[in-house]
């Protein structure tokens, strides 16, 4: 048997019994909604976790990028919503090519996109489902609510493409006047919606909110972070991942240095780099690649050098596209060791 | 032949002109102080680069991690320095049997460390060289001034360890004064002192006024970033490294929306998120995973959706580490395609 101290630091540890709840948890929660849930694989990359999720009732899955889509249509997931403007003839191409064998769908928010896609779909003779992305208050992409029955009418006129409706991320319920409105619009002009997906883990918890969102597509909650615990979506006890980390130097009383730096935690910061489970009142201050400096002027008692602690990271999807392999673990015992099969693609 | 029209966007590209006039310059600069070179490849990753610098008058590489020094000792690199605390008996075991064939220099600095590291020796029958890390004005790792002798003796007392030297990063000249009070301790102790490692991009240009230092190593260099430029250390035409990417949305005047985020820029911020070289007045103000949020507010001109720009990153060894694969150009033609051998690698 292996256990967690065969395992050099840092190393990424999943407890496999808290995945295992949060699945079943958002699950359960979609369920009495009536929400088709879709998995957003950007969180894990590991077809093995997906199939996990589909087989809690998932109806399909979400990626980013059209290489993280190949990587799972070749594992077996038909069902790929790639909520992203897909530009650029080499990845149309390819998003063409994935649409031949499955039932793909992306969003546009501009025309020059939806000529793209119809072109790489006519190039094919494919279908690509096409959703139209209305822009929310994180004010990233989306056509803004006078822009969606236009770019409606382009996809439903497109010969190799069907309009399968709006897309909105976050699907907070701050979003819903121009939804609706947007909805509205559609339907004076006669145009069908199939479906209204949303997306965010703290907006899947505000769902019953939002009566017009038909699927949720959802990532972080699988494994939660400190952010999701921060902004209240997750117990601390929710947390299943965390980094394996080791002290390695203790240059004075109150400074200890980890052996994980950006490199492991990434750089992303919520009043701290991460929340070390066995001192809670420590502080992870600052990262270099290597190191991790942490405050201990807080605590009571004070780690050694060569002691061992477990991190939950500030951003676990990042986290994860730093790794080559995470561990799914039952208290000491690794369970599993999974490849991040989708590590580091950005194509 | 292959050119950068070929590539899907974002891709990580390498100005080989830029590349050689760097090597070239820091090494010249480093010879004219009588200063020996040591090329830290936590920049690059990647071996055939290592090589180049070596060619260029390098005496050896330094690494961060006991990994990194495997990959590149199988490439045939034998002078490996590792400016760390090695700790734990699975990687001390590992350090050792890389010293078998190679000239391996870790540091250290407290007695825990020393003790791991002279238990694996002397299990391998081994010799491992060992500086003692003297702490610096970034407080981060390192043991103050006054423990310095006594660790030294320690190391020159374990049968298996040799007290390679002292070791400082960065090697600004602040750290002076201290350098100078360990360097007197350990004269008036009678303890010889190899070589004085210093470290730092920045702080190898400020070299003159460290006499002290026998070496430096120094890695950022070979590309330059945007944080190197905004410190003065070197001109926007001397960064090598430039991130291709697309713009995949203009919902608005004023913004705009690439394919890179923080999985391809890595989510460090000195004023932005990094540079677009053809639009100079544009900000990268946020970063989600693949998303790059651009406010486009100060500029006369405005790219359009499909566009493609190229990015100086904020901190270019971070970069490298989130990609498979670099691309070596010269113009638009790409000459080699480099796999980021050592990219990844924690332990």
């Amino acid at each position: 048997m292996t256990t967690v101290h065969d395992l050099e630091t840092p190393s990424i540890l999943i407890d496999l019994d808290r995945m295992e709840a949060n699945i079943a948890r958002m699950q359960a929660h979609c369920d009495a909604l009536g929400l088709k849930f879709r998995a957003h694989i950007k969180t894990h990359k590991i077809p093995a976790i997906a199939r996990q999720q589909l087989e809690a009732g998932a109806v399909g899955i979400a990626c980013q990028k059209v290489s993280e889509a190949e990587v799972f249509a070749a594992e077996g997931f038909h069902d790929i919503q790639l909520p992203y403007n897909i530009l650029g003839e080499r990845k149309t191409a390819r998003l063409a090519d994935l649409a031949i064998a499955n039932k793909v769908t992306v969003s546009a928010d501009s025309e020059i996109v939806i000529d793209g896609l119809q072109k790489a779909a006519a190039d094919k003779d494919v279908t690509i489902r096409v959703m139209v992305d209305l822009e929310t208050d994180i004010h990233r992409t989306g056509a803004a609510v006078e822009r969606v029955v236009r770019l409606a009418q382009q996809i439903d006129a497109a010969a190799n493409l069907h309009f399968a409706g709006l897309l909105v991320y976050p699907s907070n319920p701050t979003v819903r006047p121009d939804l609706q409105e947007a909805l509205a619009r559609l339907h004076e002009a006669g145009i069908g919606v199939d479906s209204v997906s949303g997306g965010g883990t703290g907006a899947a918890l505000h769902a019953a909110e939002m009566p017009e969102l038909t699927e949720i597509r959802v990532g972080t909650y699988v494994f939660n972070d400190w952010t999701t615990v921060k902004r209240g979506w997750a117990a601390l006890g929710d947390c299943a991942m965390h980094v394996m980390a080791t002290v390695v130097s203790r240059p004075t009383e109150n400074r200890a240095i980890l052996d994980s730096g950006s490199k492991t935690l990434s750089s992303e910061f919520d009043d701290g780099y991460g929340h070390i489970v066995e001192y809670p009142d420590a502080r992870i201050y600052k990262l270099n690649e290597e190191h991790g400096y942490v405050d201990l002027s807080a605590c009571a008692h004070k780690p050694d050098v060569g002691e061992i602690v477990h991190v939950v990271p500030v951003h676990t999807c990042v986290v994860t596209n730093l790794h080559n392999q995470i561990y799914g673990v039952r208290g000491d015992e690794i369970e599993v060791v999974w490849p991040v099969a989708a590590r580091g693609l950005v194509w």
